[in-house]
């Protein structure tokens, strides 16, 4: 055993033995998933509460089964509807959570760093579902589960990310996991959806589809996030679909046998042709999903066993 | 055991014995439900996930608790606040909830044929709560049961059934179950609230409720849908009760031990008295609700079974 | 076991050694919940249903955490998205959850007196989580706890009780359990919002912070209720803090150990000093919430127990 962590709050803070870890355990709880009867007992007599301060049906979903099918007993704030309207802060609110005892804290919060902060201030293990633009763990854990089940290794493949790289905690997350695994990364999309900084990011950065797709192991489309492009600019759907949609011909110039990925939702004939989507032989973005329930039931086990066995001053 | 579908997707596609199968189950489950300890492991160790795309808070309920006293993982999406919202389709939110491997899936949608149609697309079992104005199958199959207890058998009774019949598809389902058990079934309602074709049906129909309660068994009510009838002729609901709605003098026209039933939620004076419909000498709507835990609790427990035992090549 | 009560709608008919019961059981879920695997049988098989007709984040998931912990069956009822929209009413609403055998309904409602009525209607134990301006029992037991464990006793303490009295059911239920708990209460707040008839409650009436806390042995602020005064005269906030609100230099007016309370969501700087709030020398805050959870345990434990020994007859 070598993951130590009190919290799973990013990427940036794990060894590549750490993540190795979290998906060898994964294996364990995609067959387990699979069979007749779905339930372990490592989080029996354990209390997990989400609290998703930004709507998400999937990943909400997600991590609520992986807690139920490991027997914890799992409690979903409504925080929309929650005290906050009532002049509550947010690290009130978690206060108050923390003081009945939550072994699992699961937060999304719109704000980067809201999970950090909130994490200082409870005494459980906190998971990062999501933090404005800056992390979104389980999801890297969870297509990096895919890419290895389907390349056999994370290590020397070519991967291109596509799109809105600038809003995408997925993108972030994910260069950080690939990077530490000794892959090698290209960004591409318009230059208006790039982060600043991204030339110091040490991956390549293309403007051109065909060219950013050439020779690539692995295509991972990014959603375009409308909601979060308050005063940037936006490309029409029709326009965006034609320079950087993925269709069959632009993936013709990327490896034979390279696979198509997305984290969902997705917007069918805007970053992505809906035909290639659903066609198995090319697209794992449903064993993405399927991967999502093993992962977050490895990173829940995992801390839950270090809430046991490591002493509280030692955190992440 | 002759119960051997896949999904319990209508009332159209079951024979009699089988009906009579889940009816019999069902009547074990109304003895564990009415006990001290209401809990079986029938589900322990399944995931049944529901997906309500049309509120429905007594129906939700009564499978939500279903599947826990039967040992169920079970989780309720919102799905108003789902995914559809950032434009992903119905298809794709059912292909990312089957990724997840469930093993029941109940849906309620207000089209006639969603359910349908996302049972061809999903590997588990489908339970339809609802859809549109075609069929509620676990409401025919609560109302069959609770008829059964009261009068013994379900064969040659006269059952009316009274109201809004164009946009129920409690009333269709009903039919449907009825005729397959040898009941003679009168259809009462305003000529506008009659489905087109209903003179195919085999049924009788009425305008006149003293002349269609005229030696009924069973006086089954129906709710006006009021949010249903768009464009239609709406009576008012003084006029309404007038010549439709149930009372004690109308219902002195049917048998003298007749039963009176109503599926919920009712309009108290528009198409039922509310006198009436809380007498517990003539009206069993309590117990509908009742026999409704019960019924989903034999549907589910047969469904969980069949997914263990038959190939996935055989469908219903 | 001196606890024969069917359900618990309020303080006002327990006995002072029934309310000993309570918070001697309370005790010991105090300790499970501290302890590594938090989980009892005492609610095994039963059916927890809670409907919140007003929302309540923090004291829903107070009750929902103590039902998984106890192995209840745990259901919410989305209230405001219920049938009650279709017409129904909060009596045929309630007689329908009834049909489907809960053992415990968990009831807040915003109308005085709604849960009385519902607990005639219904076969289950109800549990008052807040009626109005009448009751809210479990805050007064959880308060009572938190108080004992401090000062180790009930009796004889002099309670300050401070801010917005006339609309609060969580003053009215503190002032009946601590009067007879023989302690000695003290109302402080403006005149406008002292409730009509104070003076006959055998209670101090206090205007003036400084004279009301002289002495106190418990500090109990009361969270501002904006959203109840209607038509009531309405101070500024910075006047309301100014004069009423508790900070360190009044709270110097009470005794050297005196503790302070607040029920949450708290309004930092409007009823309370943050800083204050927040220093675990004096503030309990966090402590009652975590005796929250225990004390609700304990209630429903009690209440599942009559419900098996108790003839239905014997009601509270």
């Amino acid at each position: 055993m070598d993951f130590r962590h009190r919290h799973l709050l990013g990427i940036e803070p794990l060894a590549p033995a750490e993540i190795t870890t979290i998906l060898d355990l994964a294996e364990r709880y995609v067959e387990l998933n699979r069979g007749p009867r779905k339930h372990a007992d490592a989080l029996a007599g354990l209390t997990q509460i989400n609290m998703f301060f930004e709507n998400s049906t999937r990943t909400q979903a997600s991590f609520e089964l992986a807690g139920q099918r490991l027997g914890a007993d799992v409690m979903n704030m409504q925080m929309q509807a929650s005290s906050i309207k009532k002049g509550e802060t947010l690290i009130d609110t978690a206060m108050t959570l923390n003081a009945m005892h939550p072994d699992l804290l699961v937060v999304r919060h719109p704000h980067s760093g809201a999970v950090d902060l909130l994490a200082q201030k409870v005494n459980c293990a906190v998971l990062n579902a999501g933090d404005g633009r800056h992390e979104h763990p389980t999801q890297a854990l969870l297509d990096a589960l895919t890419i290895r089940r389907a390349k056999g290794r994370l290590h020397r493949l070519n991967i291109a990310i596509c799109g809105d790289i600038a809003h995408s905690r997925v993108a972030r997350s994910n260069i950080l996991l690939l990077g530490k695994m000794e892959s090698r990364i290209r960004l591409i999309g318009p230059p208006t959806l790039m982060p600043a900084g991204v030339a110091d990011w040490g991956v390549e950065v293309y403007d051109n589809m065909r060219e950013g797709l050439a020779g690539a192991d692995v295509v991972m489309m990014l959603r375009l996030q409308k909601e979060r492009m308050d005063g940037a600019f936006i490309p029409s759907e029709r326009e965006y679909y034609h320079r950087y949609g993925l269709d069959a011909e632009k993936l013709g110039h990327a490896k034979d046998d390279a696979i198509v990925m997305h984290p969902g939702p997705m917007n069918r004939g805007v970053e992505i042709d809906g035909t290639l989507a659903d066609d198995i032989n090319r697209s794992v973005i449903q064993e993405q999903v399927e991967m999502g329930v093993a992962v977050r039931m490895a990173a829940m086990d995992l801390l839950a066993r270090n809430l046991r066995s490591v002493p509280q001053e030692v955190t992440a």
